[in-house]
């Protein structure tokens, strides 16, 4: 039963889904924790976050369009939001807001965790949000040889000039080291969604393949990086690391993995 | 199961406690109603509703110290706000605020209900914001032959001054048709427990006694005047009124008597 000591943590974007809620609300239950989790949606991101604040909201996930217009209203950025400029998570300390960016934390930890060796050459295809959370957290694990590559020249090109990389406008014959995709092809329900992100060739020669996309998290780039014997990692490894990161920092808690499993699956029902 | 289009209801007040969070979401439950209830403080009152209307929090009900300091950020102040320039109810209606005070409202209603002559005489006693919310609810009511008993000079006369009656420091020896008790002399646990709020003398020449404590909602003067077998109208009517009122305006709905007794009992537990 709901109390007064109850912590509410929420989140705003500008099309809610109920994927946040049952996630959240799932692990609360399954723990113990006295939390609930609701979606919210705004108009106004100012007073919303200052809200946040002033409520004494616990915690505060922030999807498109708000991750940098909330920027403002919060009092500490945390170095995984000061290296991509971009916030999803806001922790409310008695009303002191710091803000970090689990997709980023994510990214750079499985970057540390499977990519052992920096001199590796890189290939980012993308050059959207979460491409810059991949090309940062690329950087500051220390990799030099990253070029990205997207069709957008101007958005490809000043990612590129943001973290001290190349930019390319396509890779056809081109190989590297590790393969990361961050462009929706491969996704269910995508215009590309049997497409492959990479050539075949650049794949074959490949020590790593790393797509971003979720759903599926077997895309037709990692099912043929499987094929071939090459270790992946996948998009839904970095968003259930993601998920966790965040759920850790709202809660202190770190659900085990088949919990995040099940919380997963539950809130995709 | 929450869900991202549950409606949301929270308090802010300088102490929560957690009457409101259990009394509403029995009700919810009850009702089957997709909405939740919780208490919050705040220590930046103007944030606070600011963020209420920005993150669309369905209702937002206001206690003490916020009564006076929430009215500059309401859209629109109801009858009932304007009446007493206090508000206990805030409704917000797609990021429309509109301030309400439900208990001016339960006591006008009760005043309209089980007093129907508007030339008896009335003894208000107590000069506080619920002293106001009566006096305000008389005049509205019709009635013209109130007299404000405080003790406080300065609150009294501020009080009869502004609602256009009559101040007297102390009722001995006086008499009214209707006594009306709005101090803390009867209230459990109070320096005056055990003391009636009007001499025994002017409850046997009344024709009705109202007595706004609510715990005990039998209290000594309401125990003389039944005694007496005169009609009473208590305090704990007054909670019970409000309380619907509050709960009709979030969310449309009004429960019967025999539910909001247990909603009222299971929130004391």
């Amino acid at each position: 039963m709901l109390n007064k000591d109850t912590q509410l943590c929420i989140s705003l974007s500008g099309r809610p889904s109920n994927i946040g809620t049952r996630f959240h609300n799932y692990l609360y239950q399954k723990l113990d924790l006295d939390f609930i989790y609701k979606a919210f949606s705004t108009t106004d991101i100012e007073h919303a976050v200052k809200g946040v604040k002033a409520l004494g909201i616990r915690g505060c996930s922030v999807s498109m369009p708000f991750k940098e217009t909330c920027i403002p209203f919060i009092d500490t950025l945390s170095d995984s939001v000061l290296a991509i400029d971009s916030v999803n998570t806001i922790v409310n300390d008695k009303g002191h807001l710091t803000a970090y960016n689990t997709d980023y934390i994510a990214v750079k930890n499985l970057i540390q965790d499977n990519f052992n060796d920096t001199q590796m050459s890189v290939f980012v295809k993308g050059s959207g949000g979460m491409a810059k959370a991949v090309v940062a957290a690329f950087r500051d694990s220390g990799f030099t040889r990253v070029t990205i590559v997207a069709r957008n020249q101007q958005q490809g090109q000043a990612l590129a000039e943001k973290y001290g990389y190349q930019w390319r406008q396509d890779a056809a014959g081109q190989q590297a080291d590790i393969l990361v995709n961050v462009t929706p092809i491969g996704m269910s329900g995508g215009v590309e969604e049997n497409s492959l992100a990479f050539e075949q060739e650049a794949v074959n020669t490949a020590r790593w393949v790393f797509d971003v996309v979720a759903f599926p998290s077997e895309t037709p780039l990692i099912r043929l990086a499987k094929q071939l014997g090459k270790p992946v990692v996948t998009g839904a490894e970095v968003i259930a690391l993601q998920a966790l990161e965040q759920f850790a920092l709202y809660t202190g808690v770190r659900p085990d993995e088949q919990l995040m499993r099940e919380a997963s699956a539950f809130s995709r029902l």
